[in-house]
């Protein structure tokens, strides 16, 4: 395999072998190393010190069901410590396909002017993307799918990368005319946006697949397939499938977890109406999709296309933490208002989460009344044209928490929280205040354990937060979607014998469990490093004083709890 | 002496007697510990934790030459760590007299209910300020001396500390009708926002000051007003008596370290017109007022009353960090500019310094041009009005960069640089870089050791600031002005006499020492419990690796340098 160096200073590329030291690493797992070797870790994020590194896990290109997702890291300007969002897209299987292990973009050029990278096999160039310039993800991606081939690989910023807002994030395309898998988190796209790149361009590789041991990889992926399949959750008469991640509304809001109108309740009488049920029975009646997947060879298959009341379709895929965050956050219970926002923020190029939570804190602040979808999305029209309340908004929850002089601002390490309160699911919260990647639904999302650990109790958190997040980063180093956890969780030989079919490593279960562990400790040592404390961690003040209705908890898990959860690590 | 405990949530003031542990503390010094004893450092600044105290420093009351200030203090929304930020007038002298060591404002009631208190004697209460709300410091102060009697001391808040913004300073009276003695930094006046105090009134005391040695008291206070009458730089035929603070503009220009054009320049040619020579010869041809002084006893008497051409009062005191700020840094070389918005920020409650800059960082985001008066005018009205831009920068650089994606910010520790530029002069870099209280020009200001240790030099910088923040925190505790250092350094013995003189302590050198250096060492372990790292204080990269013009130097002080400064305090 072959890292792909990207110089912005000099507007140039050039490929290198892998090191030693990189190659039995990818995704998430590869972002830390590359990083904490790389740059000084209390760089300016939006500096030329800051690399911004795109990288397929380390199953990329083989289809493994689920498995195809590209990650992309570097130093989070809205965490300040080190970020890995991923998206699914044909990103992630394209690159593993070219043997890409990485790519890397370094340095920064003239302010405002930005550049298309273009991969074509072993060919990579910079063009200027002048004619692009403020120009949504859609339009962006339209105009390169024609210039390049519907079937390339698209990923790119939208205004708000271009315009260096924190709540900015990266988008890619998948199969056919699939738009809009972000990784959105962490303000990667204004990370994008400083390097004066607008867009990657991923022509569809030619050739086929190597593997070390093909016959040990297809027993394993098929037996994994196997298991996704029959699995009464995912399979093709599960939940997840028939109604995508929006399944969980209705337990989340039994819960009192479903954050409400700015997270100020943990219930929200509307959500009826923001149910997966109801999303999928709208989508069938309007002829939208649904059950597709937004990656080569899933079998989950949980991706919608939400369309208007004539069937014009409006976006893809209206997902849980999108109608937690710009729905019962902003006090809307119609998915047709969810879809408008989304679709909006997905074409300016903006995290959902960031910006559903950011509407929120402008909601308390008065800016427009909660549930007043006109207000709304007056106030994310702003977002698109750059006026000073839209950078605001843009920017995030936290930056709109201090400019509009409110507290109560749902964020731990400046990040905004995903749909779960973490005061009646304690899990989240200790994962929200300990995670390296800031507050984040997919860094150890015990919502899935909710039966196993009382979600309104202390006890068990802490060790339950620990499990979920080692998980996760073997998740997010493979490139497999969170959904995949179950089978994986039951088996390890499956991903062993996966990984050792793939690249010959021949990984014991000591490796693997090294490997995922090792994640996490670089990671942290990075943020120590960036002069990242405890403190800057926590869960707000007000989340830990101020009782959520209808349950009236707090955030109690002790403080000593999530110091020493790293310490077994 | 007493302390005044207020508290916001129940609007109720009691005495109580002071504790043997503060007995010996006063100004800084008291608010270091006060601090650190009685708030969680990692608290919401603007949450109901936070404690906003005023204290006189322990010369307070007696009268010394030059030695009323008012400290303020709590934690700081602009810093997250520990504040002091003190003031001339009468409130030090006032407070010194009635035997109050501190006023201690506790809690938070409910948002935007705003409070006065009045102190009349032993009597202290907190009585409704609906009719002040949304007004600025003139008008709240006019119509409190005309109820509470012209010669009671008005501290206060504008528009700015109301609306929480981070850049809020708090503002008060001196003798007579003299305004806008400002308590500045650190956001103070948005602490005392959120804790809805719109204003302190104290009545004049009557009643004698009692000193437990009178005669040693007299004599060494005595020695000490002849120092600074004798110094050829303060006395009346002294250059910062004649020109006031401005009298340094030349100086600062010629070492290449006057920022211009937000911190892009060392030298600004105009600033020829920004002179103090020729704020002296303005402000007498125009018959404002020159040499008077701004807090009860001084002899130094630097204050000016700047009047417009018509012969107008418009705005008291014009000095040298503000000229700086608002002047060269925004590219403007007319002293009746810089009054005007020198006014603007004197009503609305903002700190100039900070405000200085932030209107630097808009000015290069493109929000007006460098020198545009008219543009940079509407901007600051936008701050009065409390629009979102106005409200950005009324937060401040930090927050103004972020918004607006400019990553040229003069700040450390979250707080806009005073009128240095660090690269030029590398004994405020280090002071920036290390002191508890963030980048500040009273803190440890390096500036009058210039011909000691070479500006430009990195050899020496660490040892010269450190002193100097010994110095400082000296200054900031007694209630002296940074102008009465060279005697006391000289002859640290009158200190003593004149704080044994009243208080009767028997202090000896080594007590007084201890400290001096105990302010430091309690106000550096409040930020480290607060979370604060040595990445926190740096110096912004863009200054580490920018030449500054014409020198074109970097501030290149080695970090080994910074991170040890305080191993022999």
């Amino acid at each position: 395999m072959k890292i792909l160096r990207v110089n912005m200073k000099e507007a140039g590329a050039r490929w290198e072998p892998v090191s030693a030291e990189y190659e039995q690493l990818g995704g998430r797992a590869l972002i830390a190393k590359l990083l904490l070797n790389e740059i000084p870790p209390d760089c300016d994020a939006l500096g030329p010190h800051n690399k911004l590194i795109f990288t397929p896990g380390i199953l990329g290109g083989a289809v493994v069901p689920t498995a195809g997702r590209l990650s992309v890291g570097a130093k989070s300007p809205l965490t300040k410590g080190i970020k890995e969002a991923n998206a699914g897209g044909t990103g992630g299987d394209n690159l593993g396909k070219l043997g890409i292990k990485a790519i890397v973009v370094e340095g920064q050029g003239k302010p405002k002017r930005f550049f298309i990278l273009v991969i074509d096999g072993d060919s990579a160039e910079l063009v200027p993307a002048e004619d692009l310039l403020n120009t949504g993800t859609y339009a962006t991606t339209d105009t390169l799918q024609e210039r390049y081939g519907t079937n390339s690989t698209v990923i790119c910023i939208g205004q708000a990368g271009e315009q260096l807002m924190t709540g900015a994030g990266i988008s890619s395309t998948g199969e056919k005319d699939q738009r809009s898998n972000h990784a959105a988190r962490g303000g990667l796209g204004a990370v994008m946006g400083s390097k004066g790149l607008k867009a990657l361009v991923i022509l569809k590789p030619k050739g086929k697949f190597e593997f070390k041991d093909e016959k040990l990889f297809r027993a394993a992926s098929k037996a994994f397939a196997q298991e996704l399949i029959q699995s009464p959750k995912l399979g093709t008469k599960g939940s997840q499938h028939l109604y995508g991640t929006a399944s969980i509304v209705g337990a989340v809001n039994e819960m009192g977890s479903l954050p409400t109108k700015n997270f100020s309740e943990g219930q929200f009488e509307p959500s009826t109406e923001l149910r997966g049920e109801k999303l999928r029975e709208l989508v069938l009646a309007r002829e939208g999709k649904i059950g597709t997947r937004c990656m080569p060879g899933c079998v989950i298959a949980c991706r919608n296309l939400f369309a208007d009341p004539t069937g014009k379709p409006v976006v893809g895929s209206v997902q849980y933490e999108t109608i937690a965050l710009v729905g019962s956050n902003l006090g809307l219970g119609k998915l047709d208002d969810v879809a408008e926002i989304n679709y909006m923020c997905n074409d300016f190029g903006l995290d959902t989460i960031e910006t559903g939570a950011a509407l929120g804190v402008a909601l308390e602040a008065g800016l427009a009344e909660f549930g007043d979808i006109d207000g709304i999305l007056g106030l994310m029209k702003q977002i698109g044209e750059g006026t000073v309340l839209g950078r605001v908004l843009g920017c995030g929850a936290a930056t709109t928490g201090r400019v509009l002089g409110v507290r109560r601002v749902p964020v731990a390490l400046g990040q905004a929280m995903p749909g779960y309160d973490p005061r009646t699911l304690k899990g989240n919260g200790v994962t929200y205040a300990t995670s390296p990647q800031g507050a984040d639904h997919t860094a150890g999302n015990a919502f899935g354990a909710r039966k196993e650990v009382n979600p309104l109790g202390t006890e068990g958190q802490k060790e339950l937060s620990l499990k979920l997040q080692i998980i996760a980063a073997m998740l997010d180093s493979t490139g497999l979607c969170l959904f995949a956890r179950p089978p994986i969780i039951a088996n390890p030989q499956l991903m062993l014998d996966m990984i050792n079919g793939i690249h010959g490593w021949g990984w014991t279960l000591e490796d693997y469990d090294r490997f995922n562990r090792d994640v996490l400790r670089t990671e942290l040592e990075f943020n120590r490093r960036a002069g990242i404390t405890q403190n800057d961690y926590r869960i707000p003040e007000y989340m830990r004083e101020e009782p959520l209705p209808p349950h009236n908890a707090v955030f109690d898990v002790p403080d000593s709890d999530l110091d020493t959860i790293f310490d077994t690590l």
